[in-house]
């Protein structure tokens, strides 16, 4: 059974594709057009009830939220790819611990930087600078392979590569995550384009 | 061992108090007053980085992040108390699921209406009338033990029940779960007091 992951060229979804390729778990793609509103379509609600990517579909079974989908698989797949929860409970506890902040003190800010620096003219709406210089000041600590799809957007869209490079440790840990070979896989399933 | 808690009357803290009590995990707390600056001592960083509860210590284990505790635990003692996380891997996915739904999607709006009703002027700052509405309208879809602590803050402090009476279900699932014998025990334990 071949995993259907909704949504490949979004960054919520990249978690997942690095995921999977990480545990050389074999994944089909589906496309999904936020700018057309795809994922606002009744079709696409059924499997995704707050419309959003990714979802992913295996056999029958429907899972979304990024990260709950990467646990599955790590999971899942314990013994098989790269080993993604660490040797023991406490050892899966502190990569759980990393995880949260990554999802509660990174996310935040960097997907407020990508609405406002990259999408908020094509999604018609001005702007904020101020939230812009809030978000910037509120991003410090990084770590794990869940971080790698909106790091890329700081560095390769937003205009804020500094913010790594002017962190030694950040930079050398950014150098060594983004150069492995799932996430250069990943990137070459394509990423997408603002509408013109 | 006893697990030490610390934070007891914060309600990200009590996350993981309702989880130890569920899993009948015996521990004791330690009192951290956030309004008096206690979380930023030097000794308390050495904890916790970034300065915030909850932090449990278990032997020579420290951990943080309300919701990684709350699954370590989980997993520790899987056959001990209340099953948390499901009977099968496709089950414990679903409950990651939720749990992502609950820190992504309700979490952030109860934490601003938290933050500009209850505790703005505490804070000596103006609370935004405009994040009140904002995160109010945001706020639709609640789950499990995960959801109590602010939920009890919506009920209880902000006069914002009608949002979980007006909605018969969510309404049915609130007494279902705010009277679970665990959540009772945790209030019991106190919650903090505003300066005055």
């Amino acid at each position: 059974m071949v995993v259907k992951v909704y949504g490949p060229f979004y960054a919520s979804p990249k978690r997942v594709l690095v995921c999977l390729v990480e545990k050389e778990i074999e994944f089909e793609t589906s496309p999904i057009d936020l700018f057309k509103g795809e994922h606002k379509d009744p079709e696409f609600l059924k499997l995704q009830p707050f419309g959003q990517v990714p979802v992913i579909q295996d056999g029958d079974y429907t899972l979304y939220e990024s990260r709950a989908i990467m646990r599955y698989y790590a999971e899942k797949f314990k013994s098989q790819g790269t080993e993604l929860l660490g040797k023991t409970i406490e050892e899966r506890g502190l990569v759980e611990q990393w995880l949260e902040v990554e999802a509660q003190r990174f996310h935040h800010p960097v997907y407020k930087l990508v609405v406002h620096i990259l999408l908020a003219s094509a999604l018609g709406f001005p702007s904020d600078p101020k939230i812009i210089q809030e978000s910037e000041a509120k991003l410090g600590s990084l770590a794990d392979l869940s971080h790698l799809p909106f790091s890329q957007h700081l560095v390769a869209d937003l205009g804020k590569e500094h913010m790594i490079r002017d962190r030694k440790h950040v930079s050398a840990w950014w150098d060594d995550i983004s150069n492995r070979p799932s996430w250069k896989k990943v990137l070459q399933l394509g990423v997408f384009e603002l509408p013109k």
